[in-house]
């Protein structure tokens, strides 16, 4: 009979290693639930608070991992994963790693080989919320990797928010992070510049961005979105309420107030042009969703 | 004493130029609440349905703009509207266009000027909803031009949905649907270049839109965006949450992801390279929200 790993927090130590502003949190999260907590930075003053509130400071990363069965890394990239561990060695063998830093799935891969060599489980990771909202239970984090490692270590996850498995394949979390984080850039990107145009007007940022943030994006945009992904699955883009042809006529007006108001024109140019290579592509009475058709695909270098 | 004018549709006789999918939705809205509808469209089949309700099909341009007071103009832009009421002779002194295409804000000015010199009152105007929602009463109109021929037809311009008065600039319509379309255009492509990246490795659309839209998108992005637009009227853009660096490294996995994936990679390459920009121009220490000062800026053409 295999003893049931305990569900108490106490009984679940747990290193940092890595305390940039989503490292912090992470450690800050799992000492406010009770983890005993172990951390490790290359600069150890940042430490300093984690320290009066209980954490145990390590003198180097290899004492860091050492000290308990599980490490949850945050560093910048996994070059610097590499750069920290491999003096370290690694990591004894049997201990876990679940690596939270931003990368591709390659990177995720070649990570996951390089535990794998070591006798090291690895879950390859990604948090998607901020810093502020680590160690809320509707806080989303994704995770990649073998599901036996998953469950072992559920307790300490969900210390951190709402831990979901996608699979074995250890690239899928970074895969969605990239996609989730674009989708955050270009949302960004959108608002950020339609405040700016409506900004060579006078119109404060503020007042703007209720209308377009509390009012717009939720009942024309999120809805559409979620109401027609099922087809994009079918490739199904009817246009009878709305054509490509009159986005594009938008996009047009679109990139030419930007030019008439003086602000900045790219984004709205490369909207322009997607939509325009959609209608190339034949999809000039669809809706405007079929757009999708050229995202899926790279771009042929030089073909416009 | 001048007499109120009657707040009873039927006393609010109404016409519709241009029976696209977005001028049926507004001149079926009109009927539904009871105006006396006159609708004119250059191809007349579409005014099948309508006629069938109780709109009167007038025989030209020319006759529904004489139909009555107010005439709502819905045509696919500026050049169009000149095409079809230059013939018809403007429109009778005295009466009211209210003009809903899409343009620029010079355009804008130039047909209130038009309307001007034909004696014509004018105000210009922006549907911020798709046609099924025309004539829901929580969906923005915007209007721009003067006050007093907003509040003249307050009434009918409620049919069609919330309306909104932004000044009498005539050009505030349109470039805040500029800019409003912008943001959409710029998170509907988020989404999709996003469902395009994890459909790469075969995650469907529906299950992603879940994640992303009903999940990501107002937790983490909406929430953030409301909150800190005050930071962008004051410049100000703490980092202490991460930095423009972190932000562009992650820019970079995400540029990367998409290449090792095999999808279009123009959008992702050009978010890095504004946030290169904004970190070149010394804003590397502060939050992501420091791309708002590369937007304010025309582009130095061949700076780059
Ligand atoms: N902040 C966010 O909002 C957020 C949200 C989701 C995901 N993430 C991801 O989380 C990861 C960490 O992000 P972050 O915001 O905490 O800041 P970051 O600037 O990306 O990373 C800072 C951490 O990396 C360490 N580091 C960098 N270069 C190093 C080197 N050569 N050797 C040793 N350590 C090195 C820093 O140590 P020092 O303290 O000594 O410099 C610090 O611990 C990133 O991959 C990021 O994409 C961040
Ligand atoms: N559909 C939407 O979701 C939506 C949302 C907000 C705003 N808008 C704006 O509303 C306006 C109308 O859009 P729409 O979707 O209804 O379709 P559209 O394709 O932009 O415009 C179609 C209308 O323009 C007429 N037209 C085009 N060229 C003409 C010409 N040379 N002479 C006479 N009439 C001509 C069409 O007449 P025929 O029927 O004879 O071709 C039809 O009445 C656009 O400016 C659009 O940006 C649309």
């Amino acid at each position: 009979m295999t003893p049931q790993p305990s569900t108490r927090p106490q009984d679940n130590p747990v290193t940092v290693i890595g305390l940039g502003p989503m490292g912090l949190a992470l450690a800050e999260a799992l000492l406010k639930n009770g983890h005993p907590t172990t951390v490790w930075n290359r600069t150890p003053e940042k430490a300093r608070d984690l320290v009066a509130r209980g954490a145990r400071l390590a003198a180097s990363a290899a004492d860091a991992v050492a000290a308990g069965p599980l490490t949850v890394v945050c560093l910048k990239d996994y070059a610097t994963l590499y750069e920290v561990l491999d003096p370290a060695g690694g990591a004894p063998a049997g201990r876990t790693l679940v690596n939270l830093n931003s990368g591709t799935p390659n990177e995720a891969h070649a990570a996951a080989s390089w535990a794998a060599e070591r006798g090291v489980a690895y879950l390859d990771g990604a948090v998607m919320v901020p810093p502020p909202l680590v160690g809320d239970p509707g806080s989303v984090f994704l995770y990649s990797g073998p599901r036996e490692v998953f469950d072992a270590h559920r307790v300490t996850l969900a210390s951190l928010g709402d831990p979901r498995h996608l699979g074995s394949g250890p690239g899928l979390a970074v895969l969605h992070n990239a996609a989730l984080l674009g989708l955050m850039y270009a949302t960004m990107n959108g608002f950020l510049h339609a405040t700016a145009l409506v900004g060579s007007a006078g119109v404060p940022a503020a007042d703007f961005a209720d209308l377009a943030v509390n009012r717009f994006l939720p009942t024309v945009v999120d809805a559409t979105l979620v109401e027609q992904a099922p087809d994009l699955d079918a490739g199904h883009y009817p246009g009878d309420l709305g054509t490509l042809h009159m986005n594009l006529n938008a996009l047009e007006h679109i990139a030419l107030t930007c030019e008439e108001q003086g602000v900045h024109t790219a984004q709205p140019r490369l909207m322009r042009e997607i939509a325009a290579r959609a209608i190339e592509d034949g999809h000039g009475a669809s809706n405007y969703l079929a757009v999708f058709e050229v995202f899926k695909k790279a771009a042929v270098p030089d073909a416009r």
